[in-house]
């Protein structure tokens, strides 16, 4: 590997410092100042090394304040918490329950719509040409805080009598609905993938630069194999940590 | 929302033809002068819009030839494939079988060393203090591209005199060693996040610009619930779709 220059190098301690612990979440970093003092580089130099920290999403920058360790306290997420409920259980939603178990404070703002849905989503629930879907569109907090969004999409032919098709909260979550319609997901695919945030992304989920989204499509089949939802999250990264337990029988 | 600006909407008419597949990957982009005509706007708006495109890992800018959709033919992980193996069956190393099954060629440099472990793989391979781990660093080929990499963590106490402590491949894999000293895995907890490549990781992986890396952290049990493995894979985002399925019993 070609030597790195001096703002490299100086960016690589400050690396250091902060995957190793000692400088950790919410730590403010030395001043610019102290860092041309410490490292005897120029200002030019101390910015350089700053800016790649923060575009690797390490550090925030904060005009007249300073420079800090980014809190990267992720929210747990198991998606098969969705699924371990026995059918008859009366539950809340899962990320209201998984909010609620790290005593924080869950949120979310819904919009219900019939739509054409996109050429992927579509594909994924196996309509026909030109037939329709509910989605129900959220945006959601945790301590008051915007923190991802979920979009479920749902064949319209199946949802359109339901609750699932009226704009409010389904305290329950739209899974027993579907339950209830006859339609109980008896298998899901997840795929998790991983890309930078669309502009608008970036402005709805009030992210700093270098913060990359996890990508997870949930796709639900009933016990037909016919998909009756397709959910799709866009979660970023710094807040959220997917997990996954698996048992060999 | 604030209005977007000129080049913001250029970048906006690209994004939807990438994303909607009207361009698709490996697709060229019109050239800098027709984007200037048919949007009636400048070189430097046109400049901004594809710079926006390329922050987000859409397109690639070569000099003198142009801009391109970036390939985004993902290698399908499925984290269950690793576990799926009766014990006495002999097959291949799971990344391998996965890149052969796509027709495509699966290499790796392999680097084995017997090191003090990073705070937090030890907490996680639940070592007392000072103890040591060997561990096995591969960087893997598709078809002689780098594609990712793969740090497994194994106690020192448990495989030192095994070939897991040898600088060579294993086609069974290590996890069948692990199996003949004992210590089948009979559970694995999989812990996926995201973030940006240090810089180390971009020049290993030769990455381009906006590309986040899935970081995929497994942890391996056997039977009387003592971790023996913890691999640590680092997944540029525009290479790899991880897949899980989960059937409800």
């Amino acid at each position: 590997m070609a030597r790195s220059t001096l703002y490299q190098q100086v960016a690589g301690e400050l690396r250091r410092a902060i995957y190793s612990g000692e400088l950790g979440p919410g730590a403010q970093l030395p001043t610019e100042l102290d860092l041309m003092d410490s490292h005897e580089v120029s200002r030019n130099t101390v910015r350089l090394a700053l800016a790649e920290l923060e575009n690797e999403g390490l550090i925030t920058r904060m005009r007249r304040r300073g420079s800090f360790v980014r809190d990267r306290r992720a929210l747990l997420m198991r998606p098969q918490d969705e699924l371990s409920a026995s059918p008859g259980v009366l539950r809340r939603e899962a990320f209201a329950e998984a909010v609620t178990k790290e005593g924080r404070k869950p949120g979310q703002e819904i919009e219900v719509s019939i739509v054409r849905p996109p050429e992927e989503i579509a594909a994924r629930l196996e309509l026909e040409e030109h037939a329709l879907a509910v989605v129900r569109r959220r945006l959601r907090y945790v301590d008051d805080q915007p923190y991802n969004t979920n979009d479920s999409y749902f064949p319209h032919a199946l949802v359109r009598d339901s609750e699932i098709a009226r704009p409010a909260d389904i305290t329950r979550g739209a899974n027993r609905v579907l339950e209830e319609l006859g339609h109980r997901q008896v298998r899901v695919v997840d795929d998790i993938s991983a890309r930078m945030p669309t502009p608008e992304e970036s402005s709805r989920l009030q992210l700093e630069p270098g913060t990359p989204v996890v990508v997870y499509v949930r796709v639900g089949y009933d016990r037909d194999d016919t998909p009756v939802r397709v959910a799709v999250s866009v979660l970023p990264s710094d807040k959220h940590l997917i997990r996954y337990e698996l048992e060999l029988s």
